[in-house]
């Protein structure tokens, strides 16, 4: 019998992982030129971590077994709640702030459809230990720059905060717990549910005036915030307003063009300023491609508080965005095939590959094949250069160079051989 | 309350991961210059597939949970049988050579101690679709050249023939089941167990003295051949020890320092010919970094039979094999940390940090530190240069570059900072 990978999860071939791993090395990259380092933390984390403060919408979707001891775990289903637990056991002590980032499979039981994986990658930063303005600016600015320097044309940035939704509905008298279900409900878009949540919390007429009013801000910056500043005219909520519009101005400085939406909810129940998405528009409904903000979980997690923020790449969603734009051509091809023209030059082929290999990535024929069938080979596969060693050939110290694009041979020296990758 | 990481498990901090991140890099470069390609598998597969093919030993500890739709997965517990599934699934049409290679996690519930973990990572190779001497010693050199390139000094490569075993095996009427309860007892070094199972399966007393003359072979090449030779004259397994003088032929060419040893069984079922193992006796009980040879999978798989071989690093054990012969100093720190002298100035001082980004990795100072402060900072971290931006040199179109290893300072024009890092 044949076996199948199990439904949702997905494998990946050579040529799409050379894609994934180019992408992932420019998100590497950028993350690291601001001082970002990588960390790492197990697939499975206790179900209690995970179950403690994760949405209930994630709740609902884990992947959660007990192991051979009777201990409840749960396959990661987002990356933030492990770097929180691991900076707490491991970094509390270090000076601030403290820049992580991860590259890491996440899980969770959800129906398959484009763009949603049972498992699938997130890419993303936190930046633990500092509240400025523009710490929380630098951390919406690199999203931005990995999705430029990726050449994604097609992409919005949408910014929100959840800071002033939360003065608001404590100025309301709505507890924290209470707070993380109605957030939810707007994150859902469910505005009956929330109509009636609100009603059976006793919300003011007045109070539930100005939150529907916020949410329903969206726009360019300069009118979303005087109509903000008008509604919360007098309400501690203002000064939330007021930490927005720093962010911003430094956002201003290294990003051009973004849209604000006060009505951004996120899904998680940790978010406590200012939170950003970034929207591929055509992928349709999986159009998100990142999301983040600032957070407040150390607290939670049984560590100091201190303030946190950061944001996750869908990784997959941005190769299905790049992918949408353009072909990707990422070269991972062999270089150079290694053909001997008998078997008893096998030995002498094995050398002459190894050299080869210090300048170029090459393969030995490993099945005996005739010249010409080893030529259409290299051809169908798609290798640039064939190596034949034949006896006349090396006898005078050369083996023959074939370019197969044009099909022209020449005898280089074995000497030539070792920088061959060069000139190729 | 805090929580911790499961047992079993690791958080990988920045300075670790870098040296991680390093070692791999090393090993993809190897495989990839001999045309090997990456692919990547889902971390769980069906527990049919795992708990079908996998030794006695490794399905007792398997890490196995039913799915929200009733399910049974098991987290996979080494590499081979999913590239084996995946190639089955969709690559067995292909031009043969196939040539993979992953960089993965596994997991496997047992106790942990030095060099065993719950969750860790194997890197390895398969070729598929060849069975020349030339290929499989290909295989094994790989596997040496990347330890040389890691600068291992202290390890040593150990060559048998589950091939031979198995045909002395089938001469004796050993089925196929049998063969693999016989094996893993050599494997796990039972000889009580294995010689009370041989007396149960009646094997003769000549069949039982050959099988174990053979398992007692091991040393240097020329000698173990030529007594392997002597045990089995007149018999079929002498075309096996022919088959492997061959590869050895081949291997010659390449590795000069290896040790035969008959009686290496491996732990998996699927092994049918030549099998190799390399250890660093500095770890200890854990000593085995790597393990490999070729196998028999797709046809058992439910595809059609091809010849298979491969190896694995226990990518954790090299590590801890490098660490323990050297210190490994892998720089991953930021190169400059960007101070700005006054509040006002923090505008400039975001600029300025991009532009020395396009060269050099590069920290705006995140919580407004006096210079002082953040000089001491720089050197906590071991940041090597502080740009330093006043009002006066700005003016000039300057800031100063210090550098914290000798304290002196200089003014470096604006125009300088693109290219800074190629000078630092």
């Amino acid at each position: 019998m044949q076996f199948s990978r199990p439904r949702g999860t997905r494998d990946f071939l050579p040529e799409e992982m050379a894609r994934r791993r180019y992408v992932e090395k420019v998100m590497r990259e950028t993350f690291e030129s601001y001082g970002y380092r990588e960390i790492q933390t197990p697939v499975f984390e206790s179900l209690e971590l995970i179950a403690a403060k994760s949405g209930e919408d994630i709740v609902k979707h884990l992947y959660s077994f007990k192991d051979k001891s009777g201990r409840s775990l749960a396959l990661r289903p987002e990356l933030t709640l492990p770097v929180m637990r691991l900076y707490i056991n491991e970094l509390q002590r270090k000076p601030k702030p403290i820049k992580l980032y991860y590259f890491e499979n996440c899980f969770r039981y959800e129906e398959p459809q484009a763009g949603r994986y049972r498992e699938f990658w997130q890419a993303g930063i936190e930046l633990i230990g500092t509240s400025y303005p523009e710490g929380e600016a630098e951390v919406i600015a690199i999203a931005v720059e990995v999705l430029e320097k990726l050449g994604l044309k097609d992409f919005e940035l949408h910014i929100g905060s959840i800071g002033i939704l939360r003065k608001i509905l404590r100025e309301s008298g709505v507890k924290e717990k209470e707070q993380g279900k109605i957030l939810h409900l707007i994150d859902k878009g469910e505005r009956e549910k929330l109509e009636n949540l609100l009603k059976k919390l006793k919300i003011s007429g007045e109070n539930k005036r100005i939150l529907l009013g916020i949410l329903n801000l969206s726009g360019e910056k300069k009118e979303v915030v005087s109509k903000a500043r008008e509604l919360l005219k007098g309400r501690a909520a203002l000064e939330e307003i007021e930490k927005f519009e720093s962010i911003l101005r430094f956002l201003d400085l290294k990003v051009q063009k973004y849209s604000l939406n006060l009505g951004i909810a996120r899904g998680l129940d940790y978010y406590s300023g200012t939170v950003f998405e970034i929207y591929a528009n055509r992928l349709g409904a999986q159009k998100q491609i990142c999301g983040g903000g600032a957070y407040s979980l150390a607290g939670m997690l049984g560590g100091e508080e201190t303030p946190t923020c950061g944001f996750a790449f869908g990784f997959d969603r941005v190769m299905l965005a790049l992918e949408a734009e353009k072909e990707m051509n990422i070269d991972s091809k062999t270089h150079v095939l290694v053909v001997p023209v008998s078997e008893s030059l096998l030995g002498d082929a094995v050398k002459i590959s190894s050299i080869i290999r210090k300048s170029a990535s090459c393969e030995l024929d490993l099945m005996r094949r005739k010249l010409g069938r080893a030529l259409a080979y290299a051809n169908s596969e798609g290798i640039p250069f064939v190596v034949i060693v034949g006896d006349e050939e090396l006898a005078k110290g050369c083996v023959t160079l074939r370019d197969m694009k044009t099909g022209e041979q020449k005898e280089i020296k074995l000497s030539e051989l070792e920088r061959i990758g060069e000139k190729l």
